[in-house]
């Protein structure tokens, strides 16, 4: 393992570039999604190695559902077989998103916008699921908080698939984050990703604006 | 003049490394922020060449008034003096920034939160002054609307001095723009900067989740 002096407390997954991998690899584009779960666990498992206390997934978003229906399900089906297996798992799952909509997966309702807890919970894993930013900062006037509220401040977003943009991934949280873009596709996970992420943080320095 | 096919409606300019240019200049760190005035006027004359409609300046943060007060009073000198070079120019200015408080400069009053005309008006420059994520959007709260209401969606975001985070700029109109991050620092702005970005942008496509 290697020693690292800065830990961010809270990281952003942002795993994109699943359909191109799919054409890449002679799939269908929606085939892509199923082969984002695994690295999502490797990730995982990563991240409880080094000390991550908290992490974020973005997994779909109410954007995403403009894409084709074959596609919706399939990504949406991904969610919640990631959710399944998360089950038998170490972590703290808080699920966001819009249940409100026919979008939300019916599978994960008794895990929406509330903290569950799986085993050991070495890890808190949070998870967009139809997941909304309008909707987000929307609450601000009808809730007098974010929808995201239990979510804290993000020190760190690695994105996969070399777009270097947020797609609307909680805004608030995202203010001081630093993002580390990889431009491979989010099914050729290696730790490596993780590695060089972490590598490139140690020299990002914390100022807040001050 | 270069050619591009796609021009950005809307560009956000992180003007960062004022501080880390001047103590490399062999000048005290408050000084940078005055080198830092000239390169805003070359950028808007590069950017009115390239039609590009809109442009919105990071001025100065609530975040960054924890600074020590000679910075404090070197930024805010150079955001004033900019703002009244910009009156003989052909700009259509909005000043967002909290006027409420005291850091808010009082010669900038007449300006705040609403747009004034400058001149054949060939771009619009929005400026934030004494802004304050948090306060923006604690407005919908307060107001059902954020402060920066009158500011829209960003396509393309440019930061110099090397960090590659938002550092609290407009989260609700950055959800979706392309970040090109330039090492230099903002006081040795070039021209070939802006054009770096600018082919870097034809190549992000804009998809918006979908």
């Amino acid at each position: 393992m290697e020693s690292f002096k800065r830990i961010p407390a809270h990281i952003g997954i942002i795993p994109d570039g699943n359909r191109r991998w799919a054409e890449q690899n002679g799939f269908q584009k929606k085939d892509g999604y199923q082969h984002g779960i695994w690295p999502g666990f490797e990730l995982y498992k990563i991240m409880i190695q080094y000390g991550i206390k908290e992490a974020t997934f973005y997994g779909f978003t109410k954007d995403n559902n403009k894409r084709e229906m074959k596609q919706r399900e399939a990504f949406t089906k991904a969610c919640v077989e990631a959710v399944k297996l998360l089950e038998d798992r170490d972590a703290n799952l808080l699920i966001i998103g819009n249940t409100d909509s026919k979008a939300f997966p019916p599978e994960l309702y008794k895990y929406a916008n509330k903290r569950v807890h799986f085993g050991r919970g070495l890890i808190n894993i949070n998870f967009l699921v139809n997941y909304d930013w309008e909707w987000d900062l929307n609450s601000l006037i009808n809730n007098k908080r974010l929808a995201s509220y239990d979510i804290p401040r993000i020190d760190l977003i690695i994105r996969w698939g070399g777009r270097r943009r947020l797609s609307g991934f909680l805004p608030a949280q995202s203010v001081y984050a630093d993002f580390y873009i990889i431009d491979d596709y989010w099914p050729s996970y290696n730790e490596r990703h993780f590695l060089e992420a972490m590598r490139w943080y140690q020299n990002c320095d914390v100022t807040l604006g001050g």
